[in-house]
């Protein structure tokens, strides 16, 4: 009996079909057979298992979780041992208040994220001793490889980049595959670095501190390394040991340029490899090139501070093909526990931990070294290379026997690496499995001439959440003041912001999922594997493609590898000037960007004016481009939110032209069970596993974006250089750091479609569609709706066009989308993919109730726009252009607008809440309109000095 | 390296040394030895374990919890298998907002809870088909005891009670402890009740449905026996299975008149034995004798409907030796999660449950007679009991093998009991335990005659939520609507509202604690075991008892169990006149109604004028009732927040004729590692595990209360019929129907007490004492402190006096408390243990910037009262006489108070939340203040109808 699928779509029974009714419609299979164009259609259903209900689904991940064996994780290499306090799990990691949260695009109503990652950035200025940090990477070896391109941006200069060879393995594959992509040479310093910049050019230097086998050189060379590169004129990179930093010379205090990290150890779980929040920060300078998100400081109307996102012009989705990155998603909510677990333990609580974990390595080293064995180095932090010829194996067996896995470097040595939680009785373990005796008093070995200079983590909020009362209090102020989809709908065009529902969402949490390193020996692993098996399975089933990787980590990540695909291919065919790639003027901006880091050439394609793509200039570019043709990348259905029925016209003309077809599976949440992309054409698309398999936003990631593809380009899949079931050895090498890329949170996935079986999906995108099609019929007596297909239908979106009203009144689309917020409600995605309009996506979790109260204040919201059209209200001074309306404000003394202050509030005739509520469980937003430019020309990316609010306390 | 002491404490370091120093003290130390009585102070270190880190308790946890074998538990009795849905164990049951809350006095701030259990209410009031339920009580076997209690009065009969013989073996055990205290007969009717009434006279008759065996009585025989009772004057109890009551009768439906039971199968898990929540509803007429809670529809000061607690006057804390129940704690968290359970599944979904069960019995019943077996009854719900002559032990071995539990009831008959969740594979490995085929489509049985009439669970709460999207917002809107310790303090004297770590709440959620059945055998059980052999001992060691159990699953269970223990024991001595309890008159009411219970005579001693207990009084009383004097029971600190050095005296006064010293624990959170009042003096204690050991209130229960006792009455601490570890064999039986009371929540009780290890406890104490003296000094000169000890300082809460200033301004203490809510406050205890008084218990937990915001909102308070008094507002138009101010009010368009609208929400110069925060982080209360009489007298106790919110719509 599994009655799941019911619980996770919005109209079933009746409201089904009083939906359907209102679009003159008897069945959803009525509607989709109008919607989707009959060339592409599925007829047979997905051979997939039945669903299952939420407790089978839970029974089963809790036996595959079972057979993964994450013992104590000593293995090191860029993850660590590190204990999650369960404050942090129950109060952020598995609250709905935050892991449903969209990305703070809409500033007024993330307050509370903005806070905790601005907290994030002040924790990585302070300890990377760089003044400014960006809001999260995807993982440390795409940080590497940012922080590279960003290099050679700011240097200006050609030439190779030289890395120290004791760059994390997988750091060292990312950053080849990226600068293969683009040309770039990467030259690895196996006869050091210092020696290796006497002889070339340059643009940067990238080292690893602690070394990948532990090593801390000292910090007096580290100086002189700098001095070095500088007067080569090449900018120093440094990937660094957060927790290190507590005890060593900060990358600034030596002279680094760039610092970039993982933030796991900081608390977040090892997850098998991923979500983990990549870090990076730069010195004074370089902050307007970063990559990724700032959180900044600005003000709102009032003049009270407020956070939002800065610099928001630099981003890939406005830059498009001038893009410098195709970074989207970040990793907000692992930054933000990351952040938090500093702001549990402050500067105290992190340098005791660092410490004990360093003096843990020194008395292990002195046993070891009693015991005869030889060390790599006698500096280090928290993690030693021992030698042990021939001896390799046995001792990581014996490790493992007593439940501790160790490093198994080569048949001659052994990584240890100590981490947060490890007790005397892993020290003793690993003594044994050494054949030594255990620890005691003695240390051998130590930090060098490193000492941290100077207080870190001075802001209060580093020192005042120390007792648990409080902290609870502050994460649940924070979570208050956002408005994430436990409050409401959050209708964003293209980013299916659906239910994550809790039997997928509790999975994660589970200790063989959560706490597994991902080096760990396949047979510590099996349960993971299968996961992961199965889910690919079923996703090349859904999608009708033949193989499916989930190492990216993103779903800009899963652009880039689907593009390497073709690459590859092209060059496998001998083709390699077959880079050419079209892309229509609607796509999203991460498509052209995504196109330009995979060495790729972005042709655009013109957009007819029904927004479908324009063949005939479709024609005259691939004529244009025929023999360095590479491929088409097109979103479908499309961004304009139609199922264009030229689809499989567009993929003819581009094979015959020896071209490939990507098809963006952004949209693929209207296709379940409906059509599938690789069956219809395409060659290669990319998932985003965070919208359509229910994998949270996480108020801004972690976004998973496996990419799948059709058997003639799955040799060009991703691999990983420590594990070898990631992918095909014939690959250009990984995209992410991690194996099987964000794999903590594969679960969620995996949950939700064993819990919907093949109808369940099929009903999943067919309520979607009917939720879409019943918000454009509403809404279009109010609105235009810019787009529908030949049927007169929408996808599973629908654009309504504000530009004439706009025209009419001097309302625009932010003040129709600040005014939701008023109304209880996320804004629509605005002004995408056409300027002045705004793409509604209701999903098919949302209710007929929660439609018809969106619908209703969208009316509302027409309504006041006449009222401003009429004259009634200046167009200056109107419940729109002063919206949202913050409490502050409409209680103040004085009110001196011309509509009455409840209005501001409460819009009129609009219940917040249940009926006669009264309006007890209306959302109120932290802080009024803010004023995005004002902080773009002040720009402050730490936490807010207190003095900001000085001018403001009292007021209330 | 544990610094979790550090995270519980509200104020270390240098914010302890500052409120020391405002007291003119330099250490903690010097601090309590000015405050404990030298006589009673404890001068050695608590024999404890050093503390761990809350990481290393959650190992131990994990250990032990590994050592329980839930397997799937078939063994019925009461308890079944069910899936708690995952969206209520993350959004209720794992969730601060919902477990830190404290009972709902304060309506205003309580009304999510509020509706929630109204939600109940009305799930109970349809399924028994009985017009009016209470909020829940505190398992099925005290039901049961209340029920014949309330029979007893409102029959106004002498007589005995007659039992089913085929009730609960725990209730009919429960039932026999709670009447033979006051001297009632229990008669069972052997040879069936309907032969039993012919021939003497009962007040009531109780009868199990289904019967314990799973027998199903006929629906036309149950309307026979109800009308014979009834003509024989007797009224009819039944304990009903609330699951079977979707397909069986109601029990209104044949005619009983009060039912009883547990909800522990709409999704609460087993947690071996508890905590759940009973039931109790009754046929009109029965509404006002009611014991426990019942919440009840009223309206607010607006006009707005508002739910609080009915009835109240009939409580034990105003009734006290008049009482005739003495329930306090309710299981409001447990009752939640049941109705949010019926909210989730609706009637449709329940029906499919319990069908499903149903047809599972009749399927497995088909094969085992197949097999040959012959079963009790043909007529059941989901229970069976199978005839296995001679080889039930070897069944239910093979059973256990598979890993399913079954019943052996004795060597020759096995029970087995279907539940939510039981699959395929488990009905098949049941019937290769009998030997039997694997059951077939084919049934065997059923429901005889029964059929449920009519529709059940009509409001629309209970079929709008089968979304979990809109659950989940139900939900949380419900949460926002209250005020719990994660938006603030609860300063409440008495109670005891200190930090529930999240590291000891998280364990409860382990399968191997939540999902045992309480009767497994002892070897499946072996984790708990240890853990509350533990708990005991450490509780032992801290309270200088000789031996505590962990029974009673409430501090007034606790007090009974001690009163019973203590008349037993003089039973035992041969002096059975021994029945008097001396109480002082300050003593909380649950104290006086619990001698009543437990059958003895309360005798009221005087209090001084200085607060403490009148020593000549208390002399003459001894002298008075020297014979029969049985005991004396004192708060200690005393309700007055003073260490009385008078305590020794009283202990001796009594001892010496031949009395036994009562000790209330309520206020143990003083005398941590300070006191042990089994040392100095007292005979026997209750704790409460929900004050000082962290278990959380979860808005009313659960709660825990121990009983802690000396040596010599060990051997009358409370025992179990059914499991023989529970209880010392010389007892008079048990006291809770679950063998060891609130087990599911004693892990955290027992990760309270290893996070904080010996010196953590004791620095809790000295802290919780530093706080309470730093608040009566800051208040001192704008409230005068009531009562102190002879250094002038006080224990861990004081009581500020405002009779006073009442007298000159008219502003009362309900005022002052309701005035407190708009600055983001929990008020004080009120009116106890003195009328017109504050009594605040600020805890160890509070930091303090908190204590400071709270004196500080007191002290703005006081000036409010000032320019009250001083005529600047009246006395029935002033920001305290309209306390609390919800949005609707204060934004409403017309303003006609003479202050002005902000200073009602924002009181002035007050921020609530961070500095400057513009009030964007205000906690506004749902309703207005609440007219509790105007309830009382249109007493409406299910869910609100929605006319009742008719005249409310559209006003906003």
């Amino acid at each position: 009996m599994s009655d799941f699928f019911a619980r996770h779509l919005g109209a079933i029974d009746s409201d089904r079909d009083e939906l359907l009714a209102s679009l003159g419609f008897e069945t959803l299979d009525q509607l989709t057979e109008a919607v989707v164009p009959e060339a592409i259609r599925l007829t047979e259903d997905l051979a997939l298992p039945a669903a299952l209900s939420e407790f089978e689904v839970q029974q089963r991940l809790t036996a595959l979780a079972a057979r993964n064996n994450p013992g104590v994780p000593m293995i090191g290499l860029g993850y660590h041992a590190t204990v999650t306090p369960p404050i942090l799990r129950r109060m952020v990691l598995e609250n709905p208040a935050w892991y449903t949260a969209y990305t703070p695009y809409q500033p007024e109503i993330s307050q509370g994220r903005l806070e905790a990652l601005a907290n994030f950035q002040t924790m990585i200025a302070d300890l990377t001793g760089l003044p400014v940090a960006g809001a999260s990477l995807l993982d440390e070896g795409t940080a590497v490889a940012e922080a590279v391109a960003l290099a050679r941006r700011a240097s200006r200069r050609q030439g190779a980049v030289l890395v120290d060879p004791k760059l994390l393995p997988q750091s060292l594959a990312v950053l080849r595959t990226r600068c293969a992509a683009v040309g770039v040479e990467v030259r690895v310093a196996e006869a050091g670095v210092a020696a290796a910049l006497e002889d070339e050019d340059y643009f940067a230097v990238v080292l690893q501190l602690p070394a990948a086998d532990g090593t801390l050189p000292g910090q007096a060379e580290l100086v002189e390394l700098v001095d070095r590169a500088h007067q080569a004129g090449a900018l120093v990179i440094t990937a660094v040991d957060l927790l290190a930093l507590t005890l060593i010379g900060s990358a600034g205090a030596w002279g680094a340029d760039i610092a970039v990290g993982s933030a796991q150890r900081f608390g977040v779980p090892l997850f098998y490899g991923g979500p983990h929040a990549g870090f990076i920060a730069v010195r004074s300078g370089l902050e307007r090139q970063l990559p990724g998100r700032i959180v900044g400081l600005s003000k709102d109307a009032d003049g009270v501070p407020a956070f939002r996102l800065a610099l928001q012009t630099r981003e890939q989705h406005i830059r498009r093909e001038k893009a410098t990155s195709n970074i989207c998603t970040a990793q907000v909510l692992l930054a933000v526990a990351a952040g938090c677990y500093a702001v549990h333990h402050g500067p105290e609580g992190l340098t005791a931990i660092a410490s004990a974990a360093h003096r843990s390595a020194t008395r292990l080293a002195a046993a070891l070294v009693a015991a005869g064995y030889e060390l790599a180095s006698e500096t280090f932090f928290d993690t030693l290379t021992v030698h042990t010829p021939g001896r390799a194996d046995a001792i990581v067996a014996a490790a493992r026997a007593a439940g501790v896995h160790l490093r198994r470097i080569d048949a001659d040595a052994v990584g240890v690496s100590i981490g947060e939680g490890i007790g005397e009785d892993d020290l003793a373990a690993v003594s044994a499995a050494f054949g030594a005796s255990a620890p005691t008093q003695d240390t051998w070995g130590g930090l060098g001439d490193h000492r941290r200079q100077g207080e870190f983590l001075t802001h209060p909020v580093f020192r005042n959440y120390r007792s648990e009362t409080e902290l609870m209090r502050y994460l649940r102020t924070l979570a208050d003041r956002d408005f994430a989809l436990d409050k409401g709908m959050i209708p964003l065009g293209s980013c299916t912001l659906k239910l994550n529902p809790a039997a997928a969402m509790e999975p994660i949490s589970y200790p063989g999922f959560a706490g597994l390193h991902p080096f760990v020996a396949a047979a510590d692993a099996t349960g993971y594997a299968e996961l992961v098996e199965q889910l690919c399975d079923w996703l090349a089933e859904i999608t009708g493609y033949d193989q499916v990787s989930l190492q990216p980590n993103a779903g800009s990540q899963g652009e880039f590898a689907g593009l390497m695909a073709i690459r590859s291919y092209h060059l496998a065919q001998g083709q390699p000037e077959r880079v050419v790639c079209l892309i229509p003027a609607s796509a999203h901006g991460t498509n052209a960007a995504s196109a330009v880091l995979a060495g790729m050439r972005v042709v655009v394609v013109a957009t007819a004016a029904d927004g479908s793509v324009d063949l005939d200039d479709l024609r005259a570019k691939i004529a244009e481009h025929a023999e360095r043709l590479a491929a088409v990348m097109v979103t479908y259905p499309s961004t304009h939110g139609v199922f264009e029925d030229t689809i499989t016209e567009i993929c003819q003309l581009v094979h015959a032209a020896g071209g490939q077809v990507y098809v963006d599976g952004a949209n693929l949440n209207a296709m379940l069970g409906l059509a599938r992309p690789g069956r219809f054409g395409a060659d290669v698309s990319h998932l985003n596993l965070h919208k359509t398999f229910a994998i949270p936003h996480g108020g801004g990631g972690p976004g998973v974006g496996p990419v799948a593809v059709r058997a003639h380009l799955a040799p060009f899949l991703p691999k990983h250089p420590l594990v070898e079931a990631a992918g095909p050895q014939t690959s250009y090498g990984p995209v992410s750091a991690g194996p099987f890329g964000s794999a903590g949170v594969l679960p969620i996935s995996w949950a939700f479609i064993a819990l919907m079986g093949p109808d369940g999906l099929k009903l999943a995108s067919q309520t979607a569609i009917l939720a879409a099609n019943y918000v454009a019929h509403r809404l279009a007596p109010y609105f235009p709706v810019l787009y529908t297909g030949a049927s007169g239908l929408v996808a599973h979106e629908c654009i309504v066009d504000l530009r004439e009203l706009s025209h009419q009144t001097g309302v625009s689309v932010d003040d129709v989308a600040k005014r939701l917020i008023d109304f209880g409600f996320h804004a629509p995605t605005m002004s995408f993919p056409v300027a002045g309009t705004l793409m509604i996506e209701p999903t098919e979790s949302e209710s007929k109730a929660e439609l018809d109260r969106f619908c209703d204040a969208m009316i509302a919201i027409r309504g006041e726009m006449d009222q401003v059209a009429a004259g009634q209200w200046p167009a200056d001074d109107n419940p729109l252009h002063n919206a949202p309306h913050p409490a502050a404000r409409v209680l103040a003394g004085e009110w001196n607008h011309p509509y009455p202050r409840d209005l501001g509030a409460f819009p009129a005739g609009f219940a917040t809440g249940p009926v006669g509520s009264g309006g007890r469980d209306k959302y109120w937003p932290a802080v009024g309109r803010i004023d995005g430019a004002y902080g773009d020309r002040n720009l402050i990316c730490t936490c807010a000095p207190v003095s900001a609010y000085e001018d403001q306390s009292g007021e209330l």
